[in-house]
């Protein structure tokens, strides 16, 4: 697995990868092809091609945002910490295959006959499509395993913000992973194939399916649309402004604990829009309630979406006004959330809205005072949180022998 | 509208086309470019190019089959036939915009800020996306407007099947739009902006989202895996096949009745699959099953995908021999169904399946026989049909003048 060079291996061409492939085995170790290792996460590469799996922070982070997202919060169902931690290996390195662009095992159709196979096979042929996994930690799990000493301080119990209206069956879970893609097939499959291999130990609480990517994290990137037609979160972090990834997202040596170092912590809030009312709200009093015009996406008397806002030209209550730094004493997260469309309500309306993601190196400084002050937030009128949760996103995966929460599962971390 | 050549306009650079844009009217002027007309949809376009819109028969259908899928199904809410009529002019209007990748109406930052803007903004600045928007009427449509006396012969209430499991608030309804797209954001849009033309007059009634495409209509297109693992539906009819597409897709002058002539007949169903007990089911029994090898898929026997399947090398209730036309008096339909995830079912299990949409010229010479055939279908141990609903799709807008249904509701026609 320390592979070099040659972009956008496909997974049919990788079957039967460093194992026993039957079927193809012999065309698959011709046609090997893998990726260029790199630490810098931050560059974006084509959309085909493969993000390194390993590194000090996990992919899915600071990583350019892909198109797609399926986000699965898992329920613990075993009481046996030696199986748990048998499942994060697990888990890990079939991670470390299917990012790469590879099947899972000896792949969907390269193992016995007798058996099932290994891979669920509906991602052969496709590309990596950047596929990032990226696993967390919820509040939960430390209640299980004996682990409750290990909890960190800033994993807190999220407080009941104005305007919650909390679905528990899409909030919580012991644990979360969130696959990104460009193609929403790999994004689903990988999933799909975590979920299976937790067979008898974890089960999916609930699931998100998400159509399009809300943030950039790409500095140079257009500023995607929400579903309210706006651009929102201009001044996200880029996942190549270093100081500032290393101030608002990544835990440092001394925030503690030791475990956690390098990782950061991730807020999910499913945020349902009426857009119905909304569109049935004129122009002016949209840019009003968001405090930027809806083409440019400039703030209220600026020109250009990245011009500076000047934060007193806007209504007291206008969004951008009520979710900036300056208005949080700095507070600052990192966004990568996506628009979802699930289906329609008894009522005939669109269930639609923005699945929230959000990064940062303690939420305590980050989402809840960013969250409480936008109690005022004019955007209230048009939005309900319906789902919430809160999860310790540990480090990254160092290298082929390290695995998803060794520092919290391993007595040495 | 009659405009030549240029690809690619984004929705940006088009805004205020047509209208009277105020904020960016000039640089709209200045900037528009369109889109070439020609009747051949069945040629791949780049992803990011318009469809066109006109033609004798919907875009859509054998249109090269798009990535994502938005689907609804509306109900009437109206008793006031002229003002149905009216929607259905405005919805064309809309429909010939959106496709073209333009805004609807004056846009969404081009009308009077003191007005709801006519576009709610969401795919600015996105590209066409081969957006393709098809509309059909269901059978209940005939029950109202006094066109009872319409209603084609063909348009019949679909039967109960071996195995079916139908939820009423997923099936049916008086018309159905059909949005298919390379980028979902600009399919979710298209299918927002025409349910709020309809506010007062229609309401959705149910709606699909598809994130796979599971069938190509180009021939040499690669024939896409549905969720679990195999290629199906290989022998599908391309859009290059005028012989196939007249015998077995379009409505015939001589079929009755006249105003569906160059129209087709839509089957949705809403197959929930399975997937955690297939996925548990050995490799040999899943490629029993389909009669196909999961790999290449060849049929039993063969050595490529595209072989021609030899029906009696296959088991008696593999999926490919039951649903061949061999085994069915030559029924053959055109197949555009997408995969689906619509989150975690209360048991934890992924709510996933196809989102099956078949295309004929008689209903009762395509889906209905073929689906009795499959009663006998081993895989229905892992499938369950949920949602069923039937339309009758209208020929083609023929130029500006035209509109949807026309044919239905002018007395001429």
């Amino acid at each position: 697995m320390t592979d070099s060079n040659g972009a956008s291996p496909s997974r049919r061409s990788l079957l039967g990868w460093g194992g026993a492939g039957l079927a193809l085995g012999a065309a698959a170790a011709g046609g090997a092809v893998a990726i260029a290792r790199t630490d810098d996460d931050a560059a974006t590469p084509a959309a085909g091609t493969a993000i390194p799996f390993h590194g000090p922070h996990q992919a899915g982070i600071a990583t350019p945002v892909q198109d797609r997202l399926h986000f699965a919060a898992f329920d613990v169902t075993t009481e046996d910490r030696a199986a748990f931690a048998g499942l994060l290996r697990d888990w890990t390195e079939a991670a470390r295959r299917m990012t790469a662009g590879r099947t899972v095992g000896e792949g969907a159709y390269g193992g016995l006959a007798e058996a099932p196979p290994d891979d669920t096979g509906e991602a052969l042929g496709l590309q990596p499509s950047r596929l990032t996994l990226t696993i967390g930690f919820g509040p939960s799990l430390f209640t299980r395993f004996d682990l409750a000493d290990r909890r960190p301080e800033a994993l807190v119990d999220l407080p009941k913000f104005a305007g919650d209206n909390l679905d528990k069956a899409r909030s919580g879970g012991d644990l979360c992973i969130q696959a990104c893609a460009d193609d929403p097939q790999v994004a689903v499959h990988a999933i799909r194939n975590l979920a299976r291999i937790g067979f008898g130990k974890v089960v999916i609480r609930w699931s998100q399916l998400g159509f399009g990517k809300t943030s950039s994290t790409t500095p140079e990137g257009q500023t995607p649309r929400n579903l309210f037609g706006f651009k929102d979160g201009t001044r996200n972090i880029a996942g190549t402004e270093t100081d500032r990834l290393k101030k608002f997202v990544w835990v440092g040596e001394k925030d503690g604990p030791a475990w956690m170092a390098g990782g950061s912590y991730l807020v999910a809030r499913r945020i349902r829009m009426h857009i119905e009312t909304w569109d049935r709200t004129s122009l002016q009093e949209q840019e009003d309630i968001f405090g930027r015009d809806k083409g440019e996406g400039a703030p209220v008397g600026r020109a250009k979406e990245r011009d500076e806002p000047f934060l007193k030209a806007m209504k007291p209550d206008a969004h951008v006004r009520l979710a900036h730094p300056d208005a949080n004493r700095g507070a600052t997260i990192l966004r990568r959330g996506y628009s979802f469309t699930d289906g329609t309500d008894g009522l005939g309306r669109l269930d639609a809205g923005l699945f929230f993601l959000a990064y940062q190196r303690d939420v305590r400084e980050g989402f809840i005072p960013i969250q409480r002050n936008l109690a005022a937030d004019a955007l209230n009128e048009y939005i309900q949180h319906v789902g919430s949760a809160l999860f310790a996103v540990p480090p990254g995966v160092r290298d082929q022998d390290d695995w998803w929460g060794r520092t919290l599962f391993s007595e040495e971390a």
